[in-house]
This record gives structure tokens, C-alpha cells and sequence, in this order.
């Protein structure tokens, strides 16, 4: 049956050996039982095994047009406002799971092949483009229930409007040579999340500087000769559930990808040398408005979390009464409110798409992008200020392991908790808004979508187009 | 037919006499041809009949239950969600007219008293309620399409917390003496807007401070013996509209009420000295909802207004191009997208009320309403910051009817505009924002629903219902 | 003696002629007695006198060094630190009377052209510039104690950033003709606040587009055959001071400037076609310092009166036990601070500039008008927020004059005031903050020192040339 | 001499044997080798040996008044404005060693004391106060150049306005016994910084409930009987400078503080069950003034360093020529310029005191308190902002040590730096704004002299004294 379980998902990735750094140490045996990898790949087979649960099967799957098996509803090319609904319902529960943490649950990734997918009308036709490719990646990938991840940022070296990178060896990945087998690729990109734990990797490059062999797309095996993930350290900083009840389980990790002439097999590329594609696939294909219904899908989950983080505390220091707190919270019901308005917005008014896919509506999906990268700082902040001292005493779990355990009871006692469960919920505020992992977060969302410097442009074309102006 | 006409509406109010003063002197002969009445019953003119526009009569009427005459809609009793659409609709249709800067439309107060009429079973068996009058003040002010307007508020004396009035005079409206005809009524209301140009005034009072004769509630015609408006002065600064493009139609006037030993007859009232009564219906009863729905359809319409001014002064002075100037339209993008999504989710959402009526979700609404006040301000701000020294140069219309009119239309061009036309465009802006009639807009949008300081615990309290906390 | 008094300076503005219209005519008689001027030239003339005022003469005058005779002390040119804080107390003297409303009292002018004359060194030996004419204008001002004001900018025609103007007949002011005699001057000017009621007008023009004949500084007589002056509707609604209390007084008046042909004298020119010097001087010479210095002691005084205002609402209806209300004096009162501070630090650490004189620390001062912009608006929204539903209620002087009169006092009373009182109170927070002559402050104070988008720009150098960067 | 060295700060701390446990284990052996205190008090011992340099001792230290001996500046009880400025100019130097991270520098808590000290005339002839036992506190302290940490807050069990703590284990500290010997203190207090690592703990309690039992204040030796220090978890991740280059150094450690019926002796208590004094002894005394000048002048080098770190970012990746950079950069700018200012005026306008000493002009001070705490997270948002995935890939030290060093200095090269350099720098600011680290110290600023919600009192009721409101 073409859904995995956990337990595939794990021994797949352990058996691929791929190329994988960390703290100076290249990893060997399983990766799943590394100390950086252990909690998160654990977190993502949860994932993976809730499609076989069977009160939530027929809601995370469908039948293959292909084959008749299950797999993912990730993978369902929409035809119909049902459909969206039901996306929406699916990404939603594999939120609860995490909490909307998992910026990269297998979800997200599958819909973002599924949206290409979806588009390759676009490229046909076009120099240098394979749509048939593509689609038949799409499909490897949905019956294969692949975890894979995705690549598409150049390394910051210099962002100045007119920097031309000149190097003898390239910095941003190119393609550096062609043969009738595939395409040879060499240099680096910048960042993947979950890089090395997923089966494969899909790598993409707009063309900044009007080069056309940084104008390409493919996907290969994370285990691909040439391939390496240099990974920043870990934030998941131990494995106590009571001291990082969040870092424990779901830092994704990043890394570097570094391709050292990594072959790539003509039919594993989508496109290659054509800038204007490589410039204007993502913009204009379902990619944006997929992706984002299922990013903001996820965010309307990850913002319930705070909020009840936050209601937690109120209620645990019993501070309801002040003005300013009631002020607080509804700053976070009206973010709610909002999101959820906004997504349901994009599928009351979605349309038949020219692909023929139906299209969430784009407008209210790029409101709910601009304001999530201000509004999810403002969340962290608003719990730091409710919590207050109350965040940074937070003794370990160990030291509630020793004699000190009745005094730490009763002087760190709340409202209507032991100390111990009090400092438990505080460690929770604190991991999601003040622990490595926490500030990693808000960054995510501060520049999921991109610069938010350049970002207002979006929804500003779109009235310009709606109005003819 | 019960809808009436433009005519009907001006003659009918011409003919009252009621008691109104301003700068000092009391209005006799007829109002709408009073200077500071004339453009804003003859706009409120339009709104009646337009009732009679065969394309739009269908929207903006319905069929008499009790009669099957025509109608307006806005007097319509939700019980579909359909229903709640079609209130929309007719909403906006009224405010593509004004703009959305009309806040007492006559929609307005017809979707009050139809609130109001939704909840007789929350007066049902209470102490000193009759249901039954205000049922029946509700299908005559459906059936002779009235106007009116509503005073809620008392004076703003004192307004420290443990303020109690004591005075032997009333100040706030108080009930000074009841027989068996009818109440009599002592003492003063803050504000009517449009008080002295409707048919009649709806009078509500919570009793802030535990007095019984200060719990209550009743409708009079205007002309009501002992009933005084006493008018701000005009911000409707002139006639010219080239001037004063909003001003001279919509300025609505606000009056303060007096009461001077009104009486009140029993048929009209609809509750007295009932404490709880008069300080829970408004919140328990369908107005909030209904209320608020109509308010955020009209915010939509005058969002939109606002963003179009924006843009065709970016278009006008061309600075489209600078990032800041795209931020700044965004964010006005991004308010009209969150407050049409949040009445859509309400629409989306509504529920069968235990009255028996369909009540729009009440958060999504709430939230709007919490967005607003803040987000209106901004957009006037960002009007002021595209126009820039823009709206200072506005000279006006005389100075163009001069010799100095090719120079005006040579210096002041725009990139596309001549002068004249580019001042008046300036001109829209700046009696938008920066004209007494503009900055009472703006005062009116932070204060719409209450005192944004105590606002947030509306919804703070439906999240812990919902919650059971 | 060459300090004058108000009634010479109202004389001799009266005797000009000057070619100025208003609302579609050409003003003829006396302007002093003309109602758009006559509120604001008896303001200025009060200024003038109070130069004989014995117990301030020693503080706003000093002895000419080249006459002995008293001159004002705004024409100082700093050489110690005490010359600056006695400038800045001078200039507060003269704020104080207006509230810091006047934008243009002659203190400020006054500076600017000192300030210019401090630094002819910048313009000695530079092709086509003529520093000694200057230097005759500065003493010619001082002596005579003219009034003065001043137009830099351009119409606002297109501002993206490639326009050029290609236009037969000049729209942004521009030299047509250069004779043995001097300059011909054709085109116009944006803005010249003060325009018309002030013996002189001082010009100066950046070249944006690099055409030299728009490089150029001079002064001229304000009835110079050809120069029109295009006023604006007058914001002074009324004479009435208690329902205008400060536009009837302050309105400053702004119009659009004419050149039709006008002949500048060479000894009027300071310079002519040197595109870098027109677009430099004004940065590089002392003008930024010393009249960012005059600007800031006014804002000081500004500030102060606006917390006057708030205070005195706070205390008329009594909700100073509100945190919020605290939160929000408490923003204005840190706003004093700081800016008290910042004109402190500018004093304290003034250094001997290379032109000779003593040049006020910039980056205080540029730190100064980056908080100003931001932050009156906000004491405006506060005054607001604070006045609430009193901003709307506030019926004219007349409304008091009649039967009424007992009423309103009744009615309209605060805690300790009368209604009419309390009225009175409140129509000057209207008239600061919601009547066309408050907005025009608030647009004033958002675009004094320019573009807010390009302000940060100075700061940033500055810190860059210190550090070495 | 009295000033000490670094070492012998160590080997007196070292010989305490103070009860302090962290992460379930009571500390045994030298507290200076432990891996959770070893950086800091390696830190705090810089400070000390500072004392000995020769280009700075002048600065550091004075002669003491009672034995003429070199004693540390932070002593000085300030008689003129003069001493106010080398104070602030001593406090500077250290601030420029740890960037303004450590709060509890040795000369932070000696102001506090020598700041009581100043103020022993409020304590004179109160109902059991004990002036003469602070004085000859402080003056030991003086002597032996004591380092001494301070704990004012009680344990956040409740904070609602009507919480009375009524259990019958005490658990905010509070007297439980009286005897002629002294006093016995049982119950706890919430944070103590650098708790443990001092020679001294200052404890101070305000009587939040009206039991005299919890007014009091007094100084005890860190190893007194039956004091314990509860340690949150080391956010020193770990010893690599290049990885933790703040956190490994500055980690000032915080701990909850449980007496254990701690016998406190009569000549180490300053005052008892004096209800009164214990809530007005802080706000009436110079505690206030001379603590907050002391703090501001540290936020002003921090400030420094957070400047610096974002301009080495903006110069790293070459994004200079954005003008939202420039914005960014300028915001910090005028942060600083404020701050300065403010500080500047506290001095310039000093007074004073009727305590006999000078006093800081309280209202800038206040000013700056509360500007900081908003703009402190928001240089810190800003840092992120310019900083983005440079924050995220920040491979560690151990992986440049690797055959992939060459790959990563090509990969992760800046402008002008190779990617080891440029790794450097973005974890400084990773570990200043990101890590627990930095985000403590986030939250440090936010919550420094109180509950922001509160603070703004204090600069209102200034305002309101000053004006005899």
C-alpha cells in the first residue's frame, strides 16, 4: 500500500547514508538515533503513521487515479472548492499534531510538488523545459509517499542591487556541465530545513543575475554522490521532555547543501537555461496559492497553540482582571479571526484556474502572508510579557529530582498548581518564544514567503491587474 | 406604498417643526433648505429613492409580511443565511452612494429596531418590559419606512469610576414621573447624529450608576413637545463642491438632546426602571450582531473609497514606483481584504439565534470592529503621507474662475491632470482627512462602538464562553 | 532704532501692494484688514512689539556690531555656547506667545538667512556664487528688521525618480535670461508660507534634473513687478475667538508662488548656475544646525502646550485614575524629555566650525526631527482619544448667547467647569487637532524638514563620517 | 588596599561553600571551576582587576573618606554635578568591557548601596529603623570591596489585585521570629542575579499585603545558615567563544532564594515591620536617581554594542543602499542619541538633595526607563531584520575545523570576508538576539525597573508635583 508508516519512513532514511555534518562530525550509523535527529524524525514518522489511523484515514487519504491504492491527500490536484476544503482539513490535522511547528511536514512538501505539478502547462512548449518530467515526478513521488525537501535560496553574499557574482568557482549552484545523460551541478545552496532526513531533495534557482545555468529545476536522492548537508548545531537542547517539551521533537534543523559536481539525470530535470521561466514559475504557476493555503492553513493552528499557551498563563498567575491582559489576548483572538477569515475567504471565492485546477483566491492569502510575519513576533512578545519573571525561573527537571522537591513545590506554586507544574508550563512558554529552537521560529515566520521589504508588491499587482490600471 | 420617496422623506420632516437651534438660532421655515441641512437630507434624499430604481428594487426591498407592500430591506428579519447575504448586499449598495461616510444611512437605524424587534423574547415576562410595544414600534416604522435616529449616551460629566450624578436638576435624561398615560422625561442625551432631520428618536439608557429612573427605553417623533437638538456648528463648510466634495453632502450634524419635561406615552415605551433589563439588552440581544454586520458591510465600501483616492493620487503625482509607497498601499489592501473576509466568515458562520432568527458569528465581527478604529486613522495617515504638501496648494474653486486659470492649470498639473482637475482630487483628499467633516469621520470611526480601551473584553469573553473557562 | 514695532510692521506691509489672491480675488486695501490676514499679521506684529517690551528687550535684542543700535537677537551669530542657549531662549519667548504654532515667526526666518550668512565661506571663490551680496543682504535684513520668508520647493508635478521636466513654458522656477542688470525669473514655487504678508521673499532652488538654470539662490522685494502670490482658503473659519481660538490668530497662510518674468538685481543674487553649490549649500553650510536648533526650541514650546491641553482634559472630566490615560500622558511627557534632551546634548557638545562660528551638535537635532514627525501626530491622536465624544459636542459662542444658555451650562458641565467653559476648553483641542488649521499643523509638522522616507539619511551619515565608515 | 584584584574576588567567593544547586546537583567545590559560573566570574573579576590598571584607576577609584585608602568610584556619594559625571564615566568604562550585558556589575550594586546610604536621613527616628546600621553597612562594604547581589521581588504565585497570601508555610520571605540576637526570616524570594557568586545578598521586601512581617530590609553573607540558591538551567551552552561568544562570557546566572529560618543579626537589619517605610523607601530615597543614572549609562554602551553589531551586518552582506536600511540603522541611531541626551540632562540639571547630596533630575531618567524596555526588543527585532538566514546558517566552531573548511569559507563568504570570519560575527548576533542568552537579556531590559504597565506612573506623578496638580 502506497502510504508509509513511521516506521518506513524511519528505515528508509537510515538506510540511504546520506552525506550529512554536524559540530564537526560527519554522521555514520542511523540517523535516526543522532541526538539532533532523534526527536524530529520520530515526530515526522508520527506523522506519517496518523494516515493509517483509522478514524482519521479517509480524511488524510484518497485513491490513487492510478493505481486505486491510498495516498496522501497532499497530493490531490484540486478540482473543486471541496477539495480545498478538505486540503485545508487535512493540513490542519497534522498541525494539531505538532502544533504547527513542522514548517516542512511532509504536507508542505507534497503539496508544493503537487502544485508544480498542477502547472505544467506552463512550461509546455517552452525552450528547455520538461513538463513530462515533472509529472512524472509528481507521480513517483505521490505513490511512493517520498519525504522530500526543497532548496531554493542562493547563499547571502552579497545583496546589493547590483552585485554579479565572479568567481572562478561558483558560490550559487550552476550547472557547469551538460552531456546527453543529464547535467552536472556545482556550488551551494543556501539553506534546507530538514535537509538529509527526507528521501530527496527539490532544487530550484531563479536567476538573479541572468545567468542561465543558474536558471534550472530538478530533484534528486538526498544520497546522490557530490551531495553534502552541513548542518548549523542542533536546537533541540536535550532530550527532556519536561526541560524542551518542543525542541526535543521538532527542530527541523537547517543546512547547508553543498553540490560537489552532483550529476543530475536528464529525467529528474524540469527545466535548465531558461531564465524567464526559472524567474517567473513559482509566481505565476498554482505554486503561491497552494503553497500558501496550506501555509496558512498551518498558521491558524500554530497561533491556537499560542493562544492557549497564553490563556495558560493568565490563568495560571491569575492576572485576567487587568485591562491590559484582556488587551493582550484580544490582539491574539483577532490575529485568529483574521487568518481564518482570510483563508476561508480564499476558498469561498476560488476559481477554475487556466491549468484547470481550481485556485484559491490570491488576494486574501497574500494579506494573510503580510501580516503573519508581524503579528507572530507580537505573540512571542505578548507571552513574554504576561509570563515575565515567571520565565526565567525555570529550574530542570532534575532539580525537582531531589530533596529540593517540596520547597520548589510550594515556593513556585501558581493559582492552582504545584511548582512543578507550574515551572512545566512556564518551560513551554519559554521553549516556544526564548529557547534556541523558539527564536528559530520567529525568524521562520518573520521570512517564510520572503523578504518582507518586497513582499507588499504581491498584492499590489494583483489590484493593479483586477483594476486594469 | 409603504417605501417611501426622496420627496416624501424631505416633505415629511419639513413639515414638523421640530425644535432645533444652531450658531444661535433657532431653525424656522424648512430644514432642507437650511445651509447646514440642505446637502445632507438631500443626499439622504437619494438613499429613499433609490428604493424606487427598477434595477435595484429588488435588492433593496422586500415584500410586506403583514401587508405584502414594498418594503425596505433593511427592516427584513434574518432567518437564512441567504438572508443575511441579500442584508449585505442592499447595505453596500447604499453605501456605494455615500461612501460608506454616512454612519446613520437610513438602513442603519432600520437594522437597530429590527435587532431590537428580534429580541422581544429577551423582555418576554420581565418586570416592567413590553415586549408587544416595541414589536409594534417595529412594524410601524417598517410600514411608514420612518427615518430615525438614536440617542444612547448621557452626558460626559464626570466619567471617574465612582461617580455618582447628584444633582437636583437631572443632568443625564432621568424618568421624573410616571402616570398612568405615559412617563415624563428630565434632563439631557450627549448625541444624535442627524437628531432633528428623522422622523424620530430612539432613546435607550443604561443606568451607569444603579438608578432605576435612568433604565430605559422609548421611541417619539422628533417634534415632541419639550424635545430640543442643539446642532455642533456645520462642517459642511460651503456649497461648492469642487470645494467641499464630501462635506457639503454628507456632513450628518450632531446634536445634543434635550429633554424638557418630555412626555412619553405608554405605547411607546418599551421598558422602564428595569436595572438588569437596561444594562444587558443591548450585549444579550441581536442588535450587537445584526448592529455590527451592517457597520462592517459599510466600512467595506468606505475602505474602498479610501484606497481609491490613495491610488489615484500615486497615479496622479506618480510615485508608484517606491517600495515605501507600495507598503503603504498594501496595508490598506490588506485591512480591505481582513474586514471583507471577517464579514464573510460571520456570514459564513451564522447560527440559528435561540430567538429564533440567524445571528452572524459574532468574533469575526468583533474582531473587525477592534481592527477599525485603529486601521482607519492609519489609512487617513497614509492619505496624508502620498498627498504630502499636495493638500496644502488646493486653492478653490473661484480662484480658477480668474485670469489666473491657465496658470493655475500650467503649475498645478499633475502627470496627466491639469491643474484644475489635479486640485480637484487634492481637494477629495483633503476633505477626507484634514477637513472638519474629514477629522469627524475619523473621530466617529475610533469611538464607533464604544470605548476602545474597554472593547477588547467582548471578545475575550466569547473566546472563554466557547472554552467553557 | 532698527528693532521695529508691530504697528510699523503692519504699516509697512500695508504700503507693499503686493499682488496676493484669495478665493478668486485679487486683494486690494489694506491687508492687515483683510480676514484671511488679519488674525495672523496682528499675531506677528505682537512678536515685533514685543522687542519694547523692557522687561525681554535684553533677551530678544542685542547691540549691531556695526550700528550700536538694538537689532534682534535671532540675527546673532553664535561664537560661544551661551550665544546658543540665549537663542534658544529668545526663541522660546517668542514661541511662547504662539504656542509654537507659528512656523514662520520672524525668529525663524531671521536665522535662516544668518545661518546662510555664517557661511559665505562655503560659497567664497565658487564659480558664478557671490558671497559679499549675501553678506549685504544679512545686514540689510538685521538693520531694517525685515520680515522674511522663504520658498525652496518645487511644484509637485511627477515625482518618480527619472522625471524631467521638458516643457516649453518653465513650470519649476527657472532663469530665462541672464543681463548685465541681473537675472530673469520665470516659473513658479510651491509653497511660500507667510507669502505676501512679509516685505521680503528669500529664494533658493536644488537642481534636481542637473539644468543649471534651476541652480540658483536670491531675495527679492515681495511686490516685485511679476511675483504673485495664489493663497490657499483661509483656515481661520471665524473671528469668533472662542470658537477659533487658535486659527483665528495663528493660520500662517500658505500659497503658491508666481514668477512671471521677474527681474532680480545682480546685488540680490547669491548664486546663479552652479548646480553643485545649489545642491549642497543648504547641507554643508550652517543652515541645517542653526535652524534645526530654532526648530527644536519651538517644537519644545509646541509640546508643551499640547500636554497643557491634554492635562486640562484629563482634569475637566475627571479620568486621570485610568492606566491608560497615565500611558498616554506618560508618552507625552517622555516626548518632552527627549526632546528638551536631544536640544541640550546639541548645546552642550556645539563645536567651533570651520566657517568660524559655533555650530550646534547635528545628530541630536537630526534625531530630534526623526522623533517629531512620528510623534505629534501621535500626541494629536491622543488628545483625541482623551477628548472623545467632547470633540464633537461643542456648540459656537452664538448657541451660549441665547435662552439656551442655562441649559448648555447645565447639560455640557465637567467636574469643575461650566458648559460654557468647558466648551471653550474643548474647541481649542478641536481647533488643535481636528479643525483645518490643526491638520495643516499636524501635515506641517509630518513634512518640516522634508520627505520623512529620505530623513534617515542624515543620521546615518553622519554616524558613517564619525566612525570612518 | 581595599580595592581587590580579580583573584582575590575568586578565592573569596571560592572559599564561601555557599548552598547553591543547579540542574539537581548541590554545588561542591570551587564555584569559579564549575562550567555554569566559571566564564562570568572570570568576567567579574576582569572588572575588578580593572580597578589596577594604571591608565584607568584614576577614573575607577577615589580615596576613601575614613581611611584615605583607594576605594571603588561606585562608592562615591556624589556632592557636586561634577561627581555625577565620573560616576557615569566610571560606570562606562566597565560597561565598555561587557557591553552593557552584565545588570549586576559590581558597580550597579554598590550604587544601590552607597544610594541607600545617601538616604539613612529618611530612616532617622521612624518606628524601628536602623540608619546607623546601613551606614556602617555601606561602609563595610566599601572597605572590603564587597560584591553583593540583591533580591526585592516575592515569588509570583497570584497577581491579582486582591490576593492575600494566606498558607501556613510562609512563602514570600517573611519574619517568623523575634529575638534580642535578631531576627529569623523563613520563605523565599523570586530572583536573585548572580545569586551565589557575591560575598553579600541585599533583601529588601515592600509589604504588598499590610503585613509587617514582610517590610524589611537587610544584608546577610551569602553562606549564612540556611540560605539556599535554586539555579535556573546555564545559558552558557557551552565554553567555545566562537560558538557562545556573550553567553560563555556574560551568563549572569539567575536563582530563586529560599531562607530556611535564616537567622539574620540586629546590626545587618536596616529596618523592620515598618509598613510605611518598606513601600516608600525605594521611590522617596535617592535609590531611584542615582540606580537609574547608573543603569542608563550602561543601556548607553549597550546600545553602542548593538549598533555596532548591526552596522558590521549592514557592511557584511552590503545592504547599505536600502533605504529601509537605512531607516533601521537610523532608529537605532536616535536611540542612542536619546538615551545620551536624556542622560546628559539628568546631570546637567541635577540638584540638590534634601538629603544633602546631589541628585540626577529625575524626569529624563524615568524618560529613558521608558523608552528602553520598548526599544531595546526592537534593536533586537531590527538585528533580525537585517541579519535574516545569515542568523540561521551559523555552522559551528568544530565544523570549520574539518576537511570542509575550505568549502565553507567559499560558500559562506561575505563581501569581504570568508565565510569562518563572517560566521563569527552572525553568531554574535545569533547569540545576542537568539540565543536563551540573548533572549534572557531581552527580557531583562523589558522588565528592568518594573511592570511596564506600571511605570508610567512615576514620570506622571513628577509631572503632577511639579505643576501642583
Amino acid at each position: 500500500m502506497p502510504i508509509i508508516t513511521g516506521e518506513q519512513y524511519i528505515s528508509r532514511i537510515d538506510q540511504l547514508g546520506t552525506e550529512i555534518w554536524i559540530d564537526g562530525e560527519r554522521i555514520h550509523g542511523k540517523l535516526s538515533e543522532h541526538r539532533a535527529f532523534k526527536g524530529i524524525m520520530n515526530s515526522q514518522a508520527e506523522l506519517y503513521s496518523m494516515q493509517h489511523d483509522q478514524s482519521l484515514q479517509h480524511e488524510l487519504t484518497y485513491s490513487s487515479p492510478t493505481t486505486n491504492d491510498l495516498i496522501g491527500r497532499s497530493f490531490i490536484q484540486p478540482k473543486t472548492k471541496e477539495d480545498l476544503v478538505k486540503r485545508r482539513q487535512m493540513v490542519q490535522h497534522y498541525a494539531s499534531y505538532h502544533h504547527g511547528l513542522m514548517g516542512r511536514s511532509p504536507d508542505y512538501m507534497n503539496t508544493v510538488v503537487t502544485a508544480f505539478a498542477c502547472s505544467t502547462d506552463y512550461l509546455q512548449g517552452k525552450e528547455n523545459c520538461y513538463p513530462e518530467h515533472l509529472q512524472a515526478y509528481y507521480e513517483y513521488a505521490r505513490e511512493q509517499d517520498l519525504s522530500i525537501t526543497h532548496t531554493f535560496i542562493d547563499p547571502q553574499v552579497n545583496r546589493s542591487n547590483f552585485y554579479i557574482e565572479f568567481d572562478e568557482k561558483p558560490i550559487a549552484a550552476t550547472i557547469i556541465e551538460q552531456n546527453d545523460k543529464g547535467i552536472i551541478v556545482d556550488g551551494a545552496k543556501l539553506l534546507a530545513t530538514q535537509g538529509g532526513m527526507t528521501d530527496e531533495i527539490f532544487v530550484m534557482s531563479a536567476s538573479n543575475d541572468g545567468d542561465g545555468n543558474r536558471a534550472f529545476a530538478f530533484a534528486i536522492p538526498s544520497n546522490t554522490s557530490g551531495l553534502k548537508f552541513i548542518c548549523r548545531e542542533s536546537f533541540a537542547l536535550g532530550e527532556s521532555e519536561f526541560n524542551y517539551p518542543l525542541g526535543s521533537k521538532f527542530d527541523e534543523i537547517d543546512s547547508l547543501v553543498i553540490f560537489d559536481r552532483v550529476f543530475v539525470p536528464w529525467d529528474r530535470v524540469f527545466y535548465v537555461n531558461n531564465i524567464h521561466v526559472a524567474n517567473t514559475f513559482a509566481q505565476n504557476s498554482l505554486f503561491r496559492p497552494l503553497s500558501l493555503h496550506q501555509v496558512v492553513a498551518r498558521q491558524v493552528k500554530k497561533t491556537e497553540f499560542l493562544i492557549d499557551v497564553a490563556f495558560a498563563i493568565v490563568d495560571s498567575i491569575k492576572i485576567e482582571e487587568y485591562t491590559h491582559v484582556q488587551h493582550k489576548l484580544a490582539e491574539m483572538l483577532v490575529l485568529q479571526e483574521t487568518i481564518e477569515a482570510l483563508l476561508l475567504k480564499s476558498e469561498h471565492n476560488a476559481q477554475l484556474h487556466e491549468f484547470g485546477y481550481i485556485c484559491p483566491q490570491r488576494e486574501p492569502l497574500e494579506a494573510a502572508i503580510l501580516i503573519y510575519p508581524k503579528m507572530y513576533p507580537r505573540m512571542v512578545e505578548i507571552i513574554q510579557l504576561l509570563a515575565a519573571s515567571g520565565l526565567i525561573n525555570i529550574p530542570t527537571e532534575n532539580t525537582f529530582q531531589t530533596e529540593l522537591n517540596d520547597d520548589l513545590n510550594h515556593f513556585l506554586q501558581s493559582k492552582s498548581q504545584l511548582g512543578e507544574e507550574r515551572v512545566k508550563l512556564f518551560r513551554i512558554a519559554w521553549d516556544l518564544t526564548m529557547s534556541p529552537f523558539g527564536t528559530r521560529q520567529t525568524l521562520y515566520e518573520r521570512f517564510f514567503f520572503g523578504d518582507p521589504e518586497r513582499m507588499s508588491g504581491a498584492i499590489y499587482n494583483l489590484y493593479k491587474e483586477k483594476r486594469n490600471l
